[in-house]
């Protein structure tokens, strides 16, 4: 699997009222974006410089927040953060916001993305003098716009400074004394938006927690732009650092993949381009067959979308066990139990017999396909055709995905016909590569590096993210 | 919500090897039958007079098994248990498997049902000097064993004398130091199935736990048959408590929503039966519509039927959110936030401007069918027509369901087009009553009496369930 | 160390005020005597049939109880327990209070102390289709108790008649919907003392517990006595099962050790018979020396009496590391740091150059005795001279004392010369058996059965307890 | 109570075993200096540029500490900390040690003290761009050493250039990538002391964590002095900052009540310090009297200096419950039990009719004091005279020790004679201020601010730590 790196929120309520509550449920709708650790930061904006309180722990939301933690945030302005990362620096110092103090009071910032050019601003900020007590961006960021607020007149002035010394992607929150501020990298790899409750605005990663909490949706934050929430409830937009919209990078695989469904990112509904990907899949790669189903959850739109391209009918192929958390015991090496079979078994009477198409997200290590394509044969399937919604990965991703090392992934250096025997599947067909566009309906400018190695900024030289860890 | 009372499952592993895990995977697989309490007995048969060993607790089998607790229970037989109760017992004393001394050894027991005649039988005990450390029936159930094993040459033939007593629904598993016995009562209310893997015998209430742990399916447990594992491996079968097959009652809400739809329960595919109830949804009560779509997770395979039946297209119309643990903190009556859109979220472009048909497996109180139609045309939708894959509620159950008091059940005294008016749809469809007997194609007789108010079984004449809590 | 099993507690409170957190004082103030597992059961006996309420779980007090636990057991009826146990039986099931249902409605018991008969008992029960959820003795004395109320007119009655086929140790409280009873052994092992605060009516294992919760002492339930608190605050005796005088039993070794030196037990003051032993320390083995201290907590006492009778001043020679919790890490084989050191240390200061007395309540294997005398040493001790407040063990108890088995007594078939050489000290005196009736000045019988093999009551012939935990 | 704020201990061990299990013994016997929160940070001097992991958490040593956290903490040099802080800034955040990169790789810090001018470093740095995620000293020592770095050839000359910018109260135990660092501030407010074990050297607040561990004490780190241990095992000592012995300021505090009696601090014996102040308590305030008694702990030692002093017998007349742990449950307003008498009760046999010497080691509210000489009247003392072995509390301390404010203070605007009467003694006599220095026989200087207003290194102006947690 593939995994996101964050996920953020952030709300002003200019009427006062406490927000922890909401932002928790903002998160609770966000937290498919990271399950790893996650945190909330509060500001009391009546007291004269503010009254940061934040908690934060490993751990899903629901199981982090149960009660009296959230009671003991007071604030009518507050940030939230869901995390994942790769094991290394999976601890809880690194959970975010990050809550700091700086000349000119208490900060707090959330960040979704990744800096390309994090090693070098750690030894540039490390030779004059700064101590890191993370390994996370937020803190770089922290530093630079501290620094630069010694000279800036205002925080926003400060970030807007901060951001021209940042390479990579990144989606902020950052909550100031008496402003909330939401900023966006000027690729705009990770998506941001605005949204608005009665007196209260809100940043989000997505608009389905603009949902969740019943806020309207405003509109996205622009890459590059920054957006400051003022304590009289304006909103003050700075887009000097804005490029023009041909140079922007918006990461396709939050369409394919990592936002919810019922979102819309940069005015494109992540269901309707899914739909799209399910349809190309049948225009490219045409079968026949007696049923498509999606591999439970992510396949089931695109699926759809095949289904309503081709006529066969839709199914319930998959059932998946929703119990399953995340601290499940794995069955080991010995035992007869298999930990896909845990997860998911397919119906006898939905696939006995017939021609099946199986539509996935994508297919990494392949791992997982090869035991599903088990599975449906065992339930009797005559046929299963496999068709994936995204082109095979072969690139590193630098700007806020997790994609494995390159000889782990199946797409490395074989054919499509290698993988397929490798899955077990009777045909495999893949998202064409001049396809990604045509998910978005050409509208903006999307990238595509994990599959074609060309990125809209350049990468570093090393991958950094690897190094670090080390 | 209507909630099923519990799960058993029991392994014999003749060969000798650990079965611990084996049990942990298959609690998992009927996780959904109960998320209250759950345990795990295992015995060690290759000492002389076996050694059991148990852990138990309030909370999902993957909150309680975490690890080390499995590996503190070495043994080759063992048996599980997951609970669902009303708040009033919810206790840990009360979870299960029962473990017990008697005069034989020690037994361990595991329930899935609800006896009728309890208030009597523990009068009866009492009377005789009987004392109670739980409020299950299970410990009622070992007792009658207990004394009639005194007499008895056999755990088996006692079992046998002690159903004779025992009126009500009952799947029991029972392990004795040297046998393992599944038991079902001759209504055959509630499932139990055997399976086989190698040389260890499995008893489970669904099918789903056999696949989960790569079992095979042997048969199911007949009503009133008393199914005997020996240490030899061998099956005995006894059938001297069985009723002609026209007094059977098997629960027709497995089918309509208590059983994974990937089990099989008698021999009727629970996911065949639910598209049946879809057809037969649409036969009845036909309608023009864009989309048809689930109420998830338990609407979705009667939606597929409903699409089948009608030609109108299957559509993904919400998003579920699978992150909402059982400890989220629900928003109060202040809070601007809603339960129901934490949960559940409906796509914009999925329904905008469409005429939606949503299928759910029942209406209790009424509460989330008004918010999910709101939601609906909030998200665009221009009608909305309901249909219910069963009958309207209007009875208590006695077998193992807990179903609130007919006060609170929105059939109660009221017409399906009050209903309708109540929830807010444009047209409201219910399953048919004379349609529960096709839901299981007319192979086998099933207890309607939550629906009719009749039961196979006389009902005590009060219901015992609600004056024991108090 | 030797063990303590158990301490018990109850109150009854008339005027109708709720108790649990007066329970909760009382437990903390007995927790030296059990500090495995702890609970407590309280009833409102406001309700026509009393309502209990329980819980319970392993860990001490102010662990299992930490707040909210206590505020959902209301009632002015309460009793609790805390518990030590081999490990065997140490299991959360095991715990006390038991809490039953019987033909008269709830039952919840406390016992310390042991039986000597309850293999015999629980066959007995067994053969007439008693079922056992525990291994702990309440459980066979809630049976009898239960089965005696069947004929007799009352709780008391009931217990009256349950006491003759029990044999060991025992003092009980017990709590039924409308009485608190508080029972004791004819031979009166363990001890039990009746307290009164304002309408309130206590029973608790030492007097301690007493002045900790502002309660006055009334007098100790006599040997064989049952004393019953009725609703109307009545107290009522009886005495029909008790035996004259001179067949007590009293443990001599609650005055050496178990008991709290602020307690007193039949009218004896543990403090002053500690006293006496260190003055018969000297008297019995006199020497010259700089300094007298004990070994913390439990010799300080007689060290005192030492000290009065020599005239060598009381130091204080070690400090004790008071944060050190059972769940400490203890140093394993192959680390240098030492468990004892870890917990005492020698105050250099007071030590060098002397020639020290320690004084201790007892040896048991030695090895804890070896270190602290090498510990002296390093610390500069010129000469250091052991005395021990008891008489070397050398048999079981049966009655309610965990003695290890004797191969592992440093006593056993070793001199007292052997012994000194072992442990490295220059002279070492222990209490003569001849003293010890002189410790409760001879206004009780006590039970020396440690010491001498001679019991009040006659042992069962194999140690059952052994074979039980097996 | 008046409250030590931290004790710290480091270890490097050039032989290469893994420490972390000897800090864990290291901060247990280090408890008493701070229960609130504690940390372990390890390094694996193999690795080129160290490897550095850590735990912290509030709660005590053995709470936080379980066991497998030790496991995961590698490495042959550690260091560890103890934490006491007042509420405001008590949270995980602020645990100790601190951890954190710089230009030169990962450093550790762990500070005992208080230092004076953080508030004006805070700004200094802010107003250089630095940003704190933490409120303590810690965090500020960092930045200065991490600046310092830049310039200087080494972490210990970095070390050095930094103390010159603090004021107040320091023993500081830093770890960097191959290095082991002990200092202390010019003034020697708070000790540290040098201990070597095999190839191992150490770094503790006291000498009893050197005594558990098995180590031998080497020296005392003298006050400004910097010792630094290489990876050869050599010891580099850099004097420069230190000041004339004259202008040291040693806590008197640390004989009186903070130390362990087993320690010795700067070459005096805390034990024979405290029995020199029961000595002068005598001479100064003669009383005749039948027994004179410690209040547990801390006054026990000067008692038996009293009682050398005067003849009087020295008894034990109290017992302390030794399992109340800080969780447990205080009596509210409306509970008939007494805080007090739940953690300490009088012995009657001890005290009934005699004249009982009291002494403890300070007062400062009253409360306890007024509640221990009623309860030694309940249990029947005649007469009860207090002796205290420090003079009045009078003025804030600025240098690591927590007292209340003035208005709080028994002694504050009250003469002796008041104080006597409020809490209820017979006669009350204090320690004279001008045997502060026979104390510690004239050895060294010591700081006595808290008692004369007069410190030994200037104050701020205003109470820092007071605004700060503000």
């Amino acid at each position: 699997m593939i995994h996101e790196e964050c996920g953020v929120f952030g709300i002003y309520d200019i009427g006062g009222g406490d927000v922890a509550h909401t932002v928790y449920y903002g998160l609770l709708s966000l937290q498919h974006r990271g399950q790893e650790s996650c945190g909330i930061a509060v500001s009391d904006t009546s007291e004269p410089k503010g009254r940061v309180k934040s908690y934060k722990d490993m751990g899903l939301v629901n199981e982090v927040f149960t009660g009296e933690e959230i009671d003991k945030l007071p604030g009518n302005m507050g940030i939230g953060h869901v995390r994942y990362s790769t094991a290394g620096s999976s601890t809880r110092e690194n959970a975010q916001p990050l809550v700091l103090e700086y000349v000119k009071g208490t900060l707090a910032l959330a960040h979704n993305g990744n800096l390309t050019n994090s090693l070098e601003l750690r030894d540039e900020l490390a030779y004059t003098g700064a101590i890191f007590q993370t390994t996370i961006d937020s803190e770089l960021i922290a530093y630079l716009v501290a620094r630069e607020r010694l000279e800036s007149g205002s925080v926003e002035e400060a970030v807007r400074l901060a951001m021209k010394k940042l390479h990579g992607a990144y989606s902020l929150v950052i909550m100031s004394p008496r402003k909330l501020i939401g900023a966006r990298d000027p690729f705009g790899f990770r998506p941001l938006v605005l949204g608005k409750r009665d007196k209260a605005w809100i940043f989000a990663s997505e608009t389905c927690a603009l949902d969740t909490i019943g806020a309207e949706y405003v509109r996205d934050v622009e890459p590059g732009e920054i957006v400051t929430v003022t304590s009289e409830g304006e909103i003050i937009s700075d887009r000097s650092n804005c490029l023009p919209k041909e140079c922007h990078g918006h990461c396709i695989f939050e369409y394919i993949y990592f936002a919810r469904p019922d979102s819309a990112i940069d005015g494109i509904s992540v269901y309707e381009s899914r739909i799209r990907a399910g349809k190309f899949l049948y225009e490219d790669d045409p079968i026949e067959a007696d049923v498509v189903a999606g591999v439970p959850e992510s396949g089931n739109v695109a699926a759809l979308g095949y289904s309503m391209a081709s006529g066969i009918p839709f199914g319930q192929v998959f059932v998946k066990n929703s119990y399953i958390g995340r601290t499940f015991i794995k069955p080991g090496q010995k035992r007869r139990e298999d930990s896909v079979m845990v997860k998911l078994n397919a119906m006898k009477s939905a696939v006995a017999g017939k021609r099946v198409v199986i539509v996935d997200d994508s297919i990494v290590r392949g791992t997982t396909s090869d035991r599903i394509i088990s599975m449906l044969r065992e339930a009797g399937a005559k046929e299963v055709h496999m068709r994936i919604s995204s082109p095979p990965f072969l690139w590193p991703c630098f700007f806020g995905t997790d994609v494995p090392a390159r000889e782990q992934l199946i797409a490395y250096n074989r054919t499509i016909d290698q993988i397929r025997e490798k899955i077990g599947a009777d045909t495999l067909g893949y998202l064409r590569e001049e396809r990604l566009d045509d998910l978005v309906s050409n509208k903006i400018c999307v990238c595509k590096g994990c599959f074609t190695g060309n990125y809209p900024e350049q990468p570093p030289e090393e991958d950094i993210r690897g190094d670090f860890e080390k």
